[in-house]
C-alpha cells in the first residue's frame, strides 16, 4: 500500500453514524476519508423544503428525553425543538367503527381509553403487561444466548401473539405494534419474539421517543455534520470490496483503491454483506449478515394550507386497522401555521400498495386519512412518498430486525470488529436501535475503538 | 450496447444449474457467456481424487430413484451408479449409549427400531406421523399464501417440535432432522415450519434420495458440461453488477461489461442480493433476497486403506447426539476397495467447531467417529474438509432455508423474472430443492423460459 494517500480511517456510508465516527476522529487529528455510494449525505437523516416553506423529514424525525447522545448533538448546533403537537382527540379505526379518545397506545398505553369493546380492551392489555413483563426481565446490553433467551429467541412474536390473546382486538394490538412501533416494521410472523421483546427493553414508547420534533427538520443536520469535513467526503463511490490484514484495509470502488489503517462499514448489515470481503469474514459473521433483514415502510408526508383537524378537536394522530394506513401523526410546525401529517404504509400492506399504479397509491392513502380526519384530507397541498423499501442504499425502513434463532447463534458477531474492520449504524446499537440516537452511539463507539487502537501505535 | 459482442444470454454462475442453463441455450444455436467468480466450474458439485486413487465428492454425492432430471444427466454421460452400502447394523450414540441396529431414520424412519426407551421411539414416531399429516395435505408446488399456510410460516419448526414431543428424544429427533436432513442445515429455531413441512413434501427421504453413488463421483460432471461450453466460460470474473431494460442487459465485472439479450442469475438467493441492479430489482425481490439465508455446515470425508467397519458386521452409518457429528455414511466404492465415511458438521455445533484450532477439529470429528465405528477411525489415510459455509462464493450448506413469514409474504418473487432477468439454483426449484436434481430443473427451465422468448423474437 502507498504510504502517502494511506488514511487513518475510511468510512464506509455518511448516514448518520458513519459521519459521526468520521467527525469525531477528524476533531482527534486523525485522516479519514467517507465514501458514499449515493450523490447525498444522511442515509435515513433527510429533509425536504416544500413550496410552502414548511420543512418535512422524508427520514426519521422525532427525539425523545432518553435519547441523549441525539439531544447532545442537537444542543451542538444549536438546534431548538419543539412538541410534537398531540393536543386533541386521538383517532381509532377499527373495523369500519370511528372512536375518538384523549389517549394514545403503541404496545404501552397512556392516557384514555377508547371505546372500544371493554372485553377487547381488556384483552389486549392483559398481553401487553405479560409482554411488559418479560420484556422488564431482560438485563441491559445485548441478548445473551442463555436458556431462556434460546426459547424465547425460537419462537416468532406471532406465535406468542396467537397463544396470549383471545380477542381479534388483543391480536391486531400487537401486530400493528410489530409493523408500526420501535425496532422492525415487521410483520410479527417474521421477527424473533425475543427481538421484539428486546426492542421495547432499549427502546421503549414509554420512553416518549416521539416527544418532540426538531425546528427545520432533523433532515438538516447531514450537512452541518458534513461542512466539518467537506474535503474528506465523496459521495457516488459505491464501495464493491475491502481487503483487509493486520496491517490495514485497501477500500475498492468501481474506479479506486484506498488505503487505510482502519475501516468504519456503517451501514445496515445487509448492505454490509455485500460487499466482498478479502479474505472472507469469519463465517458466524457472514452468516450473520445473511439474517438481518430489513423491515418494510414507506414514509408519506402530506401538508395542508393549515391543520384543518384542529378545528374539530382533532389531534392529528390516527391509528387503526384501515387497509393502509394504521398510524399517522400530526407533524406541523406552529411557526409556520402549514398542517403537515406524516404516515407510513407497511409490512404485507406495502407489498400489496406496491402493487398498484402510483395514481391509485396516493388515493388510496388520501382516502384512509380522510376516515380518520374527513373530506379536506383528499386534497393536501402537497404528496411526497420516500420509498425506503425500493431504494436500493438502505432496502426498506425503519430498520433491521432479527428473524428467529440470529440473536442467540449469531448475536456474538454482531458488533465485533475483524481485524481492522469495525461496524456502525443503529442497527448495532444496543441502546435505541432503530433510531437516531441509536446511529450516534455506533458512531461514536467505532471512533473511540479506532482511537484506541491508533494510539496504541 | 454494441452488437458485435452481444450474446443471446449472460449465466452468472458456473454451478451445475448454470451449466445446464447454458449448455441447452447453447445446443438450440443461441450465444451464450458464462461468467464465474471462483477460478473453477460446478459450484456445490465438487470432486477430488485422493493419493489412493478413490474418488471423493466434496459437495453433494448421492442420487434418488424418483430424481429424474438428476438421472437423465447421469444417463446421457453414460456414468454408472452403484447402491450406496447399507449392508449391516446401524449405529445409533444417544446421551452417551450405544445401539447397533438394522435400520435407519432421518424424520421418515424403516427398517428395525433401536433400543431406545420406547416411550421415547414412540414420542418421536407419534410427532413424525403429524409431522407427515402436515407436510401430505401440501399440494405440489410452492407454498401458497393462504391462512393455513400463513399460521404454519407464521410460527418455527422449533415451536411445532416443542409443542408436538414430550421427550427429550422426540425433540432431538426433530431438531436432528433439521439440521441433517434435506433442506437447511438449519437450526429449528431458525426455519419457518411450513418450509420445514414443504422440505419433506417436495424432497423426501421416503424417496430415497441417497439411494445410489456415482461411481467416480458428481464432481466429475461440471468438466464434462463446461468441455462443450469451453470457449464460453469464463472463470474469475465475479460479477458486480447488472444493468437492464426492456431492451437487453450489461453485465458488469471488475474489470469487463458483457452484453446480452437476457442473462441467468444462477446462485443461491443471499448470492444473487449481493449483485447491484440498475435500475433496482422491485421491492418484493429485493426483500426477498434479503431473507433467504444459507444452512450451517461442513463437510468431511475420511478414508481409511479398507472400510474396517464391515468386519465388525457395521454399515458404516452412525446417527446420534454428540457433541460434533451426528450423521455420517459409508461411501466407499466397492470397485476402489478403499473406506471412506463422509460426514458432516451442522449447525450451532459447525461454529462452535470453527472456534477450535483445526487440529483439535480434526481430533473432534475423529473422536466422534470412534465412538461409532471403534478406535480405527482414529487413524485415517486422509482427511478432507469442505467448508462450504466459510466459502463467500456459497457461504453455507447444504443449500437456502426459509426463515418464518418469508414464503407467505415474498413467495411469489421467489422465481419471476424481472424484465431480462431470470433465476437459478437449486433453491429455487419446485422439486428436489437443495439437491443436484432441483439444480438441473431450474437449469432447464431458465433455458426454456429465455428460448421462448428469445423465439417471440
Amino acid at each position: 500500500m502507498s504510504s502517502e494517500s494511506r488514511y487513518d480511517c475510511i468510512v464506509v456510508g455518511a448516514g448518520l453514524s458513519g459521519l459521526i465516527a468520521a467527525r469525531n476522529l477528524h476533531r482527534q487529528g486523525r485522516s479519514v476519508m467517507v465514501l458514499e455510494a449515493r450523490d447525498r449525505v444522511g442515509g435515513r437523516m433527510r429533509g425536504k423544503f416544500l413550496a410552502s416553506g414548511q420543512w418535512i423529514d422524508l427520514g426519521g424525525q422525532w427525539v425523545g428525553p432518553t435519547q441523549t447522545r441525539f439531544l447532545a448533538l442537537l444542543d451542538e448546533y444549536r438546534l431548538s425543538r419543539f412538541t410534537s403537537p398531540v393536543s386533541g382527540q386521538k383517532v381509532l379505526l377499527y373495523n369500519g367503527a370511528r372512536y375518538e379518545f384523549d389517549g394514545l397506545f403503541q404496545g404501552y398505553a397512556e392516557g384514555e381509553i377508547p371505546g372500544v369493546c371493554p372485553e377487547d380492551w381488556q384483552d389486549a392489555q392483559d398481553a401487553w403487561r405479560r409482554f411488559e413483563a418479560l420484556s422488564a426481565a431482560l438485563p441491559e446490553g445485548y441478548p445473551r444466548a442463555n436458556d431462556l433467551n434460546r426459547q424465547l429467541d425460537g419462537m416468532t412474536f406471532a406465535q406468542w401473539i396467537a397463544e396470549n390473546t383471545q380477542t381479534e382486538f388483543g391480536k391486531w394490538y400487537f401486530h400493528y405494534m410489530s409493523r408500526a412501533v420501535g425496532v422492525g416494521c415487521v410483520e410479527a410472523g417474521q421477527i424473533s419474539f425475543l427481538h421484539a421483546l428486546w426492542g421495547h427493553r432499549v427502546a421503549s414508547q414509554a420512553e416518549h421517543p416521539e416527544a418532540e420534533l426538531i425546528r427545520g427538520g432533523a433532515g438538516q443536520i447531514p450537512g452541518k455534520i458534513a461542512a466539518e469535513l467537506a474535503p474528506f467526503i465523496r459521495v457516488g463511490e459505491a464501495v464493491t470490496g475491502v481487503r483487509h490484514s493486520d496491517q490495514g484495509v485497501e477500500v475498492l470502488t468501481g474506479s479506486e483503491t484506498y488505503s487505510a489503517r482502519f475501516v468504519v462499514i456503517a451501514m445496515p448489515p445487509h448492505l454490509a454483506g455485500r460487499i466482498f470481503y478479502d479474505p472472507p469474514l469469519p463465517p458466524l459473521r457472514a452468516q450473520l449478515t445473511q439474517r438481518v433483514p430489513m423491515g418494510t415502510c414507506a414514509k408519506v408526508l402530506i401538508s395542508y394550507d393549515r391543520p384543518f383537524w384542529r378545528d374539530k378537536g382533532l389531534a392529528g394522530i390516527g391509528l387503526g386497522n384501515c387497509r393502509w394506513i394504521e398510524l399517522c401523526a400530526d407533524s406541523s410546525d406552529p411557526e409556520t401555521g402549514v398542517g403537515v401529517i406524516a404516515t407510513f404504509v407497511y409490512g404485507d400492506a406495502y407489498h400489496e400498495w406496491m402493487t398498484l399504479p402510483e395514481a391509485d397509491r396516493r388515493t388510496a392513502v388520501l382516502g384512509d386519512l380522510a376516515m380518520y380526519f374527513g373530506d379536506e384530507a383528499l386534497t393536501p397541498v402537497s404528496y411526497d412518498v420516500e420509498n425506503w423499501t425500493a431504494d436500493p442504499w438502505t432496502g426498506g425502513g425503519y430498520t433491521a430486525f432479527m428473524p428467529p434463532g440470529v440473536w442467540t447463534t449469531f448475536g456474538e458477531a454482531h458488533t465485533a470488529p475483524v481485524g481492522p474492520i469495525h461496524w456502525a449504524g443503529t442497527e448495532y446499537s444496543d441502546r435505541w436501535p432503530g433510531f437516531f440516537d441509536g446511529a450516534i452511539r455506533t458512531g461514536e463507539r467505532a471512533a473511540a475503538e479506532i482511537l484506541t487502537r491508533l494510539a496504541a501505535g
